[in-house]
């Protein structure tokens, strides 16, 4: 289908990322370039329901005012979102829970609104346009307030039986261990994101994850002790991904990728000992993600763009 | 493509599934109908590799002996097994490494034979004529001496880029835990396999696994207690793959489903809380499997017809 270059938003698509800090959206051109970008905080607390669908009214809405008509629009949300749009468990998000994001936003907006998972959207552009290009046997692992990530295998993207695959922060690591805000204990998440980290920091007598980073990467012992202990932790579970899928790669994204160079060193040390038979297979190369703090946006324009007119 | 139905061996197809203890051989009709069953002990010990390519041997010459030609040769082995058939490492079959089992026994039968991992057979197996069957999103998790699996996602079995996806054993549920003969520690299947069964019950005073499941069954409340632990390892380790690939279906085969009457109960109730929002989500369905042991040899036979003429 071809139509005329001036037509007003042809090939323009608009992607939303709600993450646990931030809401960033992106329009993007139908070459996946991104022309605008445009954020507001993610409201958290009493009332963050409503909250947060505003802001990401409010984002949709400031995107078509400045840069004219959108195609279509897809919203990536944390969380486990059926394959119909609703928002079942958030736990990263206040805990909303059966939540029709698709639905009311729709509503809101008059017009159809595609919403996915935020890690199946980081997964859909890192594996389009990222440093999964080309790669039919791929693992996203996404590091940051928590663990998400997404699946391609044998070429396609596999979100299971109800889109709720890539679930791997609460694959459990130690069932007696850390207790997790899902219920459980012991989940990879509470050891391996940036929220580990900052724990882990703190029971060093640092004040936080990025505290210890730095002074990772200026030497001390005591921090570049923490920060490997963390790298073994984020090595154990991408193995395990690894021993059960035989990924050709792993990618690795999320806000924790900015400081990829002080701990991803020694994720790579410890994978090759944490994975099964490590010296008698074809390893799975590790990546690291290349689309940085946009690619759950840009994921969501793009799903939005293919199911979304 | 038909044949006159009175050609020797048409439609015959023959599988050899090696395991710890047996080789068991079955010669399948072109329904996948079991006609006629083989079996040698699994030589251990010192000298095994050529022990168990004599014993895959002879079962595929006595069944020729007994039901006349066959169309084609499959083999299961317990192991990582690469796309082209070698054997690249079995730490149950007594550490065989790298071993060209496709080539040699292709070269002692004079025919094509295809080799493939132990696991993938019965998952083919299962999927196709057993309790998987018709399930586009299926996980299979074998419960013997060790644990091994596979994957059906999209309609189509997934083996990852090399072939070695569905080691599901030596993902890691406890990385300070038991050491595993793969040289790591931890292991799932140090905590759910047959083995691990037999330690629990040893630690507890029981004379291995039968002993604990009959004093389990017959109300013994330490017994009881091992069973359910047990049961709680497997568990952890079915909601983990639930998490990361969302099935619509895991199906629990391997020896131990002999006793599944024991301590399945227990895995469905430990599954409920080990999975992520179980409460707010579609629930995979456990099942048994019911094809047996036979189960590997079926899908060597299955994958030696698709692949072996």
């Amino acid at each position: 289908m071809t139509r005329p270059p001036d037509s007003p938003g042809v090939g323009r698509r608009l992607g939303v990322d709600v993450g646990g800090t931030k809401c960033l959206g992106v329009v993007a051109d139908d070459t996946d370039s991104v022309i605008a970008e445009f954020r507001r905080p993610t409201p958290r607390g009493l009332g963050s329901t409503a909250a947060v669908l505003n802001a990401v009214e409010d984002i949709v809405r400031e995107a078509i005012e400045t840069v004219g008509p959108v195609d279509s629009v897809g919203v990536g949300v944390p969380g486990l979102v059926s394959r119909a749009g609703v928002l079942r468990a958030a736990p990263n998000l206040d805990g909303i829970a059966d939540l029709d994001v698709a639905g009311m936003l729709s509503d809101r907006l008059a017009r159809s609104v595609i919403v996915d998972n935020d890690a199946t959207c980081a997964l859909v552009a890192e594996w389009s346009i990222g440093s999964g290009h080309g790669i039919d046997d791929l693992v996203l692992v996404t590091l940051g307030t928590g663990i998400g990530g997404g699946l391609v295998l044998g070429g396609d993207v596999r979100r299971g039986a109800n889109g709720f695959a890539g679930e791997f922060g609460h694959m459990m690591v130690d069932p007696d261990g850390l207790p997790c805000p899902c219920g459980r204990r012991g989940c990879w998440e509470r050891y391996a994101s940036g929220s580990a980290l900052g724990l882990f920091a703190d029971e060093g007598g640092f004040a936080g994850g990025p505290e210890v980073l730095a002074a990772a990467r200026s030497g001390d012992t005591a921090a570049v002790e923490i920060v490997d202990r963390f790298s073994s932790w984020v090595a154990v579970g991408l193995a395990g991904l690894a021993n059960a899928v035989d990924p050709e790669v792993i990618v690795i994204g999320g806000g924790l990728v900015r400081d990829a160079n002080v701990f991803f060193p020694g994720v790579e040390r410890h994978f090759m000992t944490a994975l099964y038979s490590a010296d008698r297979r074809s390893l799975p190369e590790l990546r690291l993600a290349t689309l940085g703090e946009r690619a759950g946006a840009i994921g969501a324009a793009m799903l939005g763009a293919a199911h979304g007119r």
